[in-house]
């Protein structure tokens, strides 16, 4: 472990909140009032900020991560009420948080997101990241689409079904779980392929790489649509592909002394009571 | 692609069958004077030979594999009728598969490994292997079991049930598939825990770096089991503990041309059909 | 068993076929020949036909039982190359089994359906029936939806996610089956609530008796839409309730002898191949 | 409603205890009085009892359910802390609970058992019961087994895996559940099937009729071994027979006013949370 005094001060502090929420802004006046007294700057433009602070939810904190990834500002996230996977300190615990951070006790941990991008033949119709998942499913109309599933240009499967997610390990406790993904560590470099109520009964979740390059195409569709981290969508018709790599940038968050990966995962899926909350016994 | 000629020529070859059958004892015949007639010699005792040839199933090759990792000695699969995951050669390609293996026409696929120990307070009870996994179940008495599972020291969670799996890549399609673990590309540096019927509904598979330490305790049962590739036990008592960790030792497999992890993988579950054995249609 | 006389004789028959395909035309045309000689009549109105014969797959005869159920025309379905659940009879032994029903050789099965509902406070919106399933799922937008489910007025749960399926017996093997549903024979009368993509770890399937009234109301949702067998769909805003209840119709479909619920199954589920096609063996 | 006049008055009771519990002995003395109090008489034969009140968990009741439901006893189930899906009485509410059902305001649930016997050839080595479920799996060797299942005679599937179970609604919630079976209500009359570990990915749950009989043949298996609700189990080798069918009797479960199943599994299963405990949100 590097000496506290090895790491970056953070001077420049933006700050983000869960909008149309009472209870955040009166948060976000309160990490203001605390900042200008650490006298830090709170600065407007997020993208030269050294630290990004967001208030609220896993979801507040994807997308302020999706805005900032581009320009390597770390971010911490304080959850109001219930602790999230992304949004680990507490707002009770938000001053002793982040003022140990700004003393430079924390930890940083780099998490791999995808670039993504939506080929009609050779024409890019859309670029985009995915720091949770990229889902091809239905579109608009709800009907049930085929797909061919390609990793560095080879063969995987087709499938008929609801779709597909790909998932990175951040995202592998989000939607890919609902649909019966497996939970991956997010220092396992691998990205989780989960096939949404697929037709055929042996289709199984597989974890590749994250070196690798993951191809999905639309066989057949009247509609098909590619959801990206749950907030940009966009329509794909029979023959469209979207291709999905590791980006070259990471998310890079910022955690208070005390941070446990597990023990977060214990409290969000409710594992703290496995063995109070079961089924019959004794 | 490093030229052929820069791969190890395999000169001294052992040769392991599955024991029973007279289609294998056969076949064994018609490899060894298929190998006589390419001049290399078949040698009795398998950890000295450039290059083990097993004929019959998985469970074949997971046997041999098991016997001659620690000698670093290299095997190559030959199947009596349906392809497995590691016997990839089909007994009517066996001369043409091992003729371009001899030729230096072949991939090397390293595969990781398990150690595992089990200790008794500091006493050591058990070391052996895992090549697909290690299970942590119900013993003789086959009564539930309740343990705890620890990584790098740190508590993860505690678990009634039958029991857990924890899998390497190449067991993920063995009895951790059967289990609803998720299928790990034998290139993810990972192990699959996976729960077996766990009282809990929320338990669902965590993949792990495979630089970890996963360490099982029996906290209550009346007996439980450990199982190694389904070939080793070792019976466990309350407060024994099972400790897995990568091997410094690597399986390595010899592929013929054409070898590929996905056709085999699709064969194996049946995905050459995916739009043909379905559900309802048209 | 009642002897054959005592069964109804088929005289006027009613034809339908999978539209757009020139193999379903040709036999539809040697069907129309076949039962002519048969002395049959060929009807052009379904509804008043003694016996309508379905030729396609499960999807057109599905379109047709939804049709004719409420004309309680029975029917008899024929697939094109492949068996369905619905469609049970083979192009090859059309003529044989065929004749077999209308020599009144057959066994007449009764099918539960359901009759929906949808309603915004006390005005109904679309009122429909469902054989295989009603889908409460996102909308057009795509939105994760929350909704409360009740049972004969009783809250049974909330939840967010992708949605739920009220499958029948007959719907178990469809889209419910991909949604991890449980099959339930038909003779069961029960109905399957099955979660798709749920938030919460622990929601699971739950069957409940076919006399109950089920009702899904939509909560929270930027839009969302309910689903009828797949081809009947209608957008649900928050509020809208969606009832279901058992049909006092049924679905009656004629069967050759030697049919069987269970080897339809092995074969569309590819069971028959239970020992063959199987993970890592021997 | 008929008026609770004409239930039958519970005069002569019996106390059963989960053993070696200092909380239950004084809560058994606490019941004891209040009976006394109420002119009820303790008997200690439990199957000449008008009614059996239970204390402890799930498996308590289970135990004493399983003695008492050839007698026609009915039972009534109190918790010590955790309500169980058999113990819906809390011991807080112990007193009002058990009051209320003295005075004639409860409801009377019957629910379906099975009766169970192996055979060896046409000889029978045990017949018993089972309430939750019964299981053929892994024998004291913990081998793989292969079996055989039919319903009614006819063949429904051969499996390898750990086995299967056979459970009743009441057991839908218990070990089955663990296994991804799907929950039953009690009111459905069927019988869920789940493999357990099954090779084949295909594999699925099955509900099938309570009025079939179900039938488990040994194929294959170095040992085997068949379990009864947990608490007997009997060895069974190959060519064996499970044979399973519902039996004449019932279990008579009385509750007292205000129970609800739904509640019960909503609490047992931690649904009450469902939009509390969840993943990744706003």
């Amino acid at each position: 472990m590097p000496p506290a005094a090895a790491k970056p001060s953070f001077q420049r502090i933006a700050l983000a909140g869960k909008p149309n929420s009472a209870e955040v802004e009166s948060a976000l006046g309160e990490m203001r009032r605390f900042l200008a007294a650490r006298g830090c700057t709170v600065v407007k433009d997020g993208t030269s900020a050294d630290l990004a602070i967001v208030i609220g939810g896993d979801g507040t904190m994807l997308s302020a991560a999706r805005d900032l990834v581009r320009h390597r500002v770390p971010l911490v996230g304080i959850n109001q009420g219930r602790v999230g996977f992304m949004t680990d300190i507490g707002h009770d615990d938000m001053q002793a948080g982040i003022g140990a951070i700004l003393d430079g006790r924390y930890t940083l941990e780099e998490r791999a997101l995808l670039d993504a991008e939506i080929f009609r033949g050779k024409r890019s119709l859309q670029k985009t990241i995915a720091l949770n998942e990229a889902v091809v499913g239905r579109g608009a109309q709800g009907r049930l689409i085929e797909f061919q599933l390609t990793i560095d240009g080879e063969f995987i499967y087709k499938l008929r079904g609801d779709g597909v997610i790909v998932a990175t390990p951040t995202g592998s406790t989000a939607y890919a779980l609902s649909a019966q993904g497996p939970i991956l560590h997010p220092a396992v470099p691998a990205l989780a392929l989960v096939p949404l109520a697929p037709h055929t009964l042996s289709a199984r979740p597989v974890s590749v790489s994250d070196g690798s390059v993951v191809e999905i195409k639309i066989l057949h569709a009247q509609d098909a649509r590619a959801h990206f981290d749950g907030v940009l969508k966009h329509d794909m018709a029979e023959g469209d592909r979207l291709e999905l790599r590791r980006s070259a940038d990471l998310v890079r968050f910022v955690h208070p002394p005390g941070y446990s990966y597990f023990a977060t995962l214990r409290q969000k899926l409710g594992w703290s009571e496995l063995l109070e909350k079961a089924r019959q016994t004794g």
